[in-house]
């Protein structure tokens, strides 16, 4: 099968490699395209420009880095757009918000491409390995036909239905793990302030039914008072204002999210912003000034 | 080793099982004698009354239903005080309040006896295959002593210092547990109204670094509005209230915890108290009355 | 002193009978024609158009009913712009949002006239009687200017500096107005709850440090269940939700505004959403379904 | 008319003397006797203990600074307990906690005698200028015939049915007032943080239908950064607390004032709970640490 592909940073070069490992024939295209070679000495094509990537292949995968870099690729001169037509298939597998997505899915549409947004969970190890999860929307068609390339990529994909529904399933999940960081961190305060030891509290919770990956990896880290940023603050308190809206929009009251934004808002205004989430841990644990 | 077993309930005859099965010597009492015939057919002794079993064993454990059966075994006519001395261990695996534990403590102190609480995490199944999580505060000495009975009864325990740290830990979990279940319920509601598949965000969420066995059990009953209460909703309160009380002692503001038990007060008003605490789900649901 | 006025719904054609009253000369405006009528037989003269209207008055105000009506009267043929010059000043009361009134602004001022947006806190009977309340902002000279009309039309008017500064004014104090309520009704549903009368309730607060025309106007009709629309909730709810972005703009945490915003949310979903904001006391109130 | 009245702090003082000013014979004592000369000087005759106090009276009031010291005038030697009895009345004007008063009741009345608590909502200089408001639970034979005497103490007083309900009515009024006042700080940080002047908010508050004399007198001072302690801060709390605890037992929601009782909190862990309680103002300023 042959795939294009568009944009190798650290997650699209991981994917592309990745691709090329599993016996799929890959042409990519970067910005910067002596970042193509490595993939070339793995055995990949190099298209000269987005357009002619789309121009090769059936489908072709885009992984950009920000809506600004997912707009270029497909409306820029040399784009996608002049390329894309009935019976080839493009997967914006970038994060990006549901207005730019939907802009992307309406201009290849409108000329007679296939659309499919696809956002992942997982980072840089899970994009090596195969492991991201794919929340893919847009057409069922092009779904179906791309399940060899998400087997490949990911250890599960989903197709959600419309385009926008991926990214509104990423605000869902990155919501309720604003919350549980939230609580967890207050557990936590409270625990020391009590006279608790913070380090088998997170023992008696690895050891029961909220066991979970996060607590786990981000706790030891957190008493540490080591905040290198894995998801910046900043960005999950976007998310969680994009779900509170999300939630105004559709009339569903989130008392214990609204509170949990508060507090990340609270730690923006403590200058904690560019640190990483778990960082609101910091807001419980003010005292004296 | 020989130790002594009060209470034979369905916590306590499958601990009182595992001891035997692993070559312990253990002399049962229960209230209802008869109950203590199955425990005899597998080996057991019989005490008459719980001072009959403290003045036959160095170490007496026990576990009872709620904080009115711990006090009476112990300060009742032919209860644990009257045998208890120096050089007897008294272990009280059940979960009572603070207060109860303390008075306990005082009395078998005062009578030269050494004490330990130890509440478990984990209920009957955990209880019958020694994979409980144990939380024992009191005497260090009388913890080391009693780790070959903890290592049959659990697949890990915990000494977490004074008498009180035990309930104060498991209140501290708790908390933590109720922000969770509401975190979890606005983000199905959430996804239900928006017009994401709830199956769908279960599964994306135990691919995550969020997934949990709490998440993984209840998330496919909650959607089917099944609510058979594992753990009461009213308890499920009471504990996010004494957390917050404990917090307010020590001046820790916990406000999505405080949201949370908030959530669970406006369940118990809608008449839910007695169901699982995954009810609390039915709150955020609320629409035209 | 002469003013134009667009706009005679109901608040405009109080407001322009009190300049008359007050020895004004009106040019009057209105989209229905016909409604000028009753201000001509008051003294008033008629502008065609607003265009006519702005050609013969030095400084014409408008009062409008929403931001579609306030654009249309600026930038439609025959609107404001066409005749918008130096030395001419143009006050729009409407209440509108931020973004509205910076294109206005915009509009005016680069036409070489000036601007100033002056939303007024107050309703019918206060523009009869000329008690509004002025939250004017934008260019300093013209409110100086205005200030003749303005006294006339209100009983205090502020000058709060540049354009947007009165419509984020009207958000702040919306803000705390929703907040209030929220207190309120959480305080009357738990006297009822705990045995107290709920009108003894409403009598203490007004003996007291609190007292205050809102609880005093809305407290009997809320505990009859009239939640007539003075303010509709789901406007509430909105600024609500506006004055919360506001929050986040700035890296302000307010978590009992984002608590009262939910409860609206709640209200809202519960169908509540048109009658009056008070209706939120109903999320309160809420028993077994 | 003649009545008794034990304790000549503050406020005990102001209302003798009001009692005294209005033709009433009063009967007076103090724990330090030396502060009823100034009594005596105009017109009170003294009482050598509080049991010669209602030995004299039909009616006797007291006026004490705390639970400890109610408890005391009633059940030490020479208190209240020995002379009570049948036609003898007992009003207690002190805020004290729901317990205490009951204690107090049931021994009055289970010796004959009649009792009322009657908690006041002012200060001292309401209590010199006979303008407290009286809130009166208890026995409505009692509270008929202290009306001339309360006419006189206060501007308005209230029969509130059984004794508890004084002590409630109170919680659930100043409920109201922290979450009004954590309200009102959000705004003005609101408004600073997005450049509004804050003396201008306090100005348009106080011409609306939100204005309050709460607002109008402390608004100013926290401008300054000025909380001397009229009611401090961790009184505030308490009774938030105890508010959100008789919720809890009738199962009332209230989640605006838990997130206002959370913001109480952080303001005491940052060791701000002996200013007034309007420093709640501190929480929603924080900055950089």
């Amino acid at each position: 099968m042959e795939v294009g592909f568009l944009g190798l940073g650290i997650m699209g070069k991981a994917m592309s490699m990745n691709l090329l490992r599993n016996g799929f024939k890959v042409t990519v295209w970067n910005r910067t395209l002596a970042k193509c070679n490595e993939l070339v000495a793995h055995g990949a094509s190099v298209g000269e420009t987005p357009a002619a990537v789309v121009k090769k292949c059936k489908i072709t995968i885009a992984m950009l880095s920000d809506p600004a870099a997912a707009l270029s690729v497909v409306f820029d001169k040399d784009g996608v757009l002049e390329q894309i037509c009935s019976g080839k298939g493009y997967i914006d597998m970038s994060t990006v918000d549901a207005e730019t997505s939907s802009k992307i899915s309406e201009a290849i549409i409108s000329n007679g491409g296939h659309f499919l947004e696809a956002p992942v969970s997982g980072s840089k190890q899970p994009a090596e390995t195969g492991q991201l999860v794919i929340l893919a929307a847009g057409e069922k068609a092009l779904y179906d036909e791309a399940i060899p390339a998400f087997n490949v990529l990911g250890k599960k994909s989903f197709f959600l239905g419309q385009v926008g529904n991926g990214a509104k399933m990423k605000l869902v999940v990155n919501m309720i793990m604003g919350s549980m960081m939230n609580a967890f961190s207050e557990g936590l305060v409270l625990a020391e302030k009590c006279g608790l030891d913070s380090h088998s509290l997170l023992d008696v919770l690895d050891l029961g039914g909220m066991a979970n990956p996060m607590f786990r990896g981000k706790g030891p880290a957190m008493l540490k008072t080591d905040f290198s940023p894995a998801f910046p603050l900043k960005h999950q308190q976007k998310d969680m204002r994009l779900a509170l809206s999300l939630g105004d929009e559709n009339a569903v009251s989130m008392p214990v999210a609204a509170a949990a934004n508060e507090a990340f808002k609270k730690a923006r205004s403590m200058g904690l912003g560019d640190l990483d989430f778990s960082a609101v841990y910091e807001t419980v644990k003010i005292t004296k000034q």
